[in-house]
């Protein structure tokens, strides 16, 4: 492999490779027997075919900022991560047919950030997109706060380039809107960890800047209410909704606790609050709009009280309690996590049935439900009761997640919404997958990846 | 297979078979041995545990208005049609959730229908909505007039129930609008013209109806401005672009004189204009912006002429020169067809180079390229000329074919933009592909399909 990337782009010196290996929340620690870090598509087409020649194992990795372990090895340390690191290139930018080529390495906000040069906006936006890459966004199906009018990462991408199981490159890299000559082996990958393919580069769609957005923080009595407020928000706010964050109470209280700078916009304290976007491609009359729409819904009583962003500042405000959300839970003690959806008619009974399980299991544990109503994906996490032993309530992280997702499973709903599966999930999926739906997946796995050499034990056991 | 539908859901009487065997156009006549139609998933499984068992060859149908024979056998004769036309219920509508469950055999008009019905729209939106099926727009992933702004079908489905080749039922008829538990079935089924697995039912997505619609009939000079007005129209027409067609005068010309009724809506004519329709969530200051933009487009020279429609008969009026461009080219002799697409930037030069191309081949011949600008997706027909003999013209259709998908392959585009590969266009695909996508593509299918008893001859070879 040393032959083929260069020496110094290998590392197998035990300190240099912890930033691999090291889970970002520390949940574990990975074995690998060294990290290689390809410059181009050919070196990666080169590695897999010596991978495959030997039987070596490889496991694809980003910005290492996954949130199930699908880009660390935690087996006995026979594995090889391939960083993508140093493919950082922006290969193409194209406005006038809203596209960008970039490499699998280049980091989320470096992608923003070209496009808002080139006059446009790449919309998919997430608390990792510092260090976060698009191969790993792409490979993880990534969501965010901007998928209730965008799209998740899948309908952000146009074309692939992908390095197959055997080092074979399919160039995918279509900028075309439409195409039907034959299968979407896109979105095979897209979604897949790294497990049937390693992605190399990616046309991503690009859309015009909104030329107008209003911000809005809203209490609203309860779940019902605001699903209520979603639907009419979604027909008539006067633009495109671009964000609905549904946030409870106690997550507002944690923030106001613990992240320096943060405060209330509104006077009194509601159970429930929404934070809302709305974007409009007109210059005049959005703020007018809102203000009309808000106004109706405070008549109907699906809002009580709402403050509209007057400034970028108010704005960043308004955002920071909501971005601050998960960071603040960990100065609350232990915090057990789901990151489930269900179908939208289904949320507030979702979040009235898990509340009454987990409060029955742990009494004095504090619900912090939060994240993208408009989607049906809760963030559904859980803080110890205050003075608790942290690690009893830890311990019971299985049985909680085991009560929260049977609630799913009967509410038709997903246990992975946005994360992914990656090797902190995978022995839960025989539970909640249609039998038919495993066996294809593992019929496509054996079939795209025969020897198994492809981030082994991500998704699927090996 | 009677004994699974029943002796009258069986068709084998020559005439009687007629409908489901004849293209619409009349390009070719198929050949069957029977219709069979199920009413039920349960049947179809039966049904193809049954092909399987017997090595008997299926062919899906939905409402037989495919433009590329998917749907029709022209072999020997020893497929069995599978009609979904029977399987036409809505299974539900959730409102709430914005989506609809459907079988595969209701036509889109009826889904479209339902989706108002609930205060929704159901977007798709095809020349043969009448009589095409659901089943048949996933299959083909079907494109048409509102895919600039609600994307192609493969964007409008949420979920799938599939029959796969030996009869097992995949049930992946999920509402989730964040889901990230393993490999993405879904888009493998779409877009497979019946050759992986047989569509039965599907959830759809369904958004809120337009508060206000604006619709435009503007004259341009030229490709080139079209483009760039779509640019700026994206950004700031006041509203969500949902319609962007382009049209030569020739084409507009064709309507006046063979649609009864049409009229020109601008007082000099122009080599080119757009149909441009941009929609709303407000119900207040759409037309004033659009007329905002239009006049800034007028003064930039983008735009040499325009009619704003006032009422929805001027809409209609407006949007009949568009829709009966297909039909009339017909009363002009003979006609060769492409549905090609290129990304955005590359639509002058491709109608440029594709022009002076097939002129130079046919002296006189009569070119009315026409379609979704918005989609890169144009429908480049060329008319014989003026009193020449349509047999000798027609005879040409491959030699045109491929001088204007050189042209196409050149510019990095699709030479099935919106209808697929089937059986028309099957030995033109290993001219254009990337050899390692092909052999994927015949790679799953074998996986999938190992007999090779679902659609034989439809994408790939036998």
């Amino acid at each position: 492999m040393a032959a083929i990337v260069g020496p110094k782009n290998i590392v197998t010196d035990a300190d240099a490779m912890v930033p691999y290996l090291k889970e970002w929340r520390d949940l574990f620690r990975g074995k690998a027997q060294a990290i290689v870090r390809p410059g181009s598509t050919a070196e990666v087409a080169e590695l897999v075919k010596l991978a495959a020649r030997t039987g070596t194992r490889l496991v694809p990795q980003g910005g290492n900022t996954g949130l199930v372990g699908g880009q660390i090895p935690i087996a006995e340390g026979r594995e090889i991560i391939l960083s993508l690191q140093r493919m950082d290139k922006i290969r193409a930018i194209d406005a006038d047919s809203d596209t960008m080529t970039v490499e699998a390495g280049l980091t989320l906000q470096k992608a923003q950030a070209a496009a808002e040069g080139a006059g446009r906006l790449f919309p998919l936006s997430l608390a990792s997109e510092g260090s976060c890459t698009i191969g790993g966004n792409l490979s993880t199906n990534a969501g965010g706060t901007a998928v209730l009018a965008y799209g998740n990462a899948r309908e952000l991408c146009m074309g692939l380039e992908v390095v197959l199981a055997d080092g074979r490159i399919w160039n995918g890299l279509r900028q075309l809107r439409k195409d039907n000559t034959g299968y979407d082996l896109k979105n095979l990958f897209i979604g897949a960890e790294g497990t049937l393919g390693i992605i190399t580069a990616a046309v991503l769609k690009l859309f015009p800047l909104p030329a107008a957005r209003a911000t809005a923080f809203l209490a609203v009595p309860s779940p019902e209410a605001a699903l209520a407020l979603l639907n009419t928000a979604k027909a008539g706010a006067g633009g495109t909704l671009t964000t609905f964050e549904l946030m409870p109470r106690i997550g507002v209280d944690f923030v106001l606790r613990h992240a320096s700078g943060a405060r209330d916009p509104l006077s009194e304290p509601s159970p429930w609050y929404v934070l809302m976007e709305v974007s409009s491609q007109s210059t005049t009359g959005l703020d007018e709009a809102v203000e009309a729409f808000l106004g109706e819904a405070l008549e109907q009583g699906l809002v009580t009280d709402a403050a509209l962003a007057g400034s970028l500042t108010q704005r960043a405000d308004f955002w920071k309690l909501r971005e601050m959300l998960s960071e603040v839970q960990t100065y609350e003690g232990g915090s057990i996590k789901h990151d489930v959806s269900v179908p939208l008619h289904a949320v507030p009974e979702f979040l009235a049935r898990a509340t009454a399980a987990v409060e029955a299991m742990v009494p004095g544990c504090r619900v912090v439900p939060f994240g993208h109503l408009g989607d049906g994906n809760i963030h559904y996490n859980v803080s110890q009761p205050v003075g608790a032993d942290k690690a009893a309530f830890i311990a019971g992280w299985s049985a909680m997640n085991q009560a929260v997702h049977a609630i799913v499973a009967e509410l038709h709903g997903s246990i992975s919404a946005e994360h992914g599966i990656g090797r902190l999930k995978r022995d839960l999926l025989p539970g909640v997958k249609d039998p038919v739906e495993l066996a294809l997946m593992k019929t496509l796995k054996a079939t795209l990846d025969p020897q198994g050499i492809l981030n082994p034990g991500a998704v699927l056991a090996m």
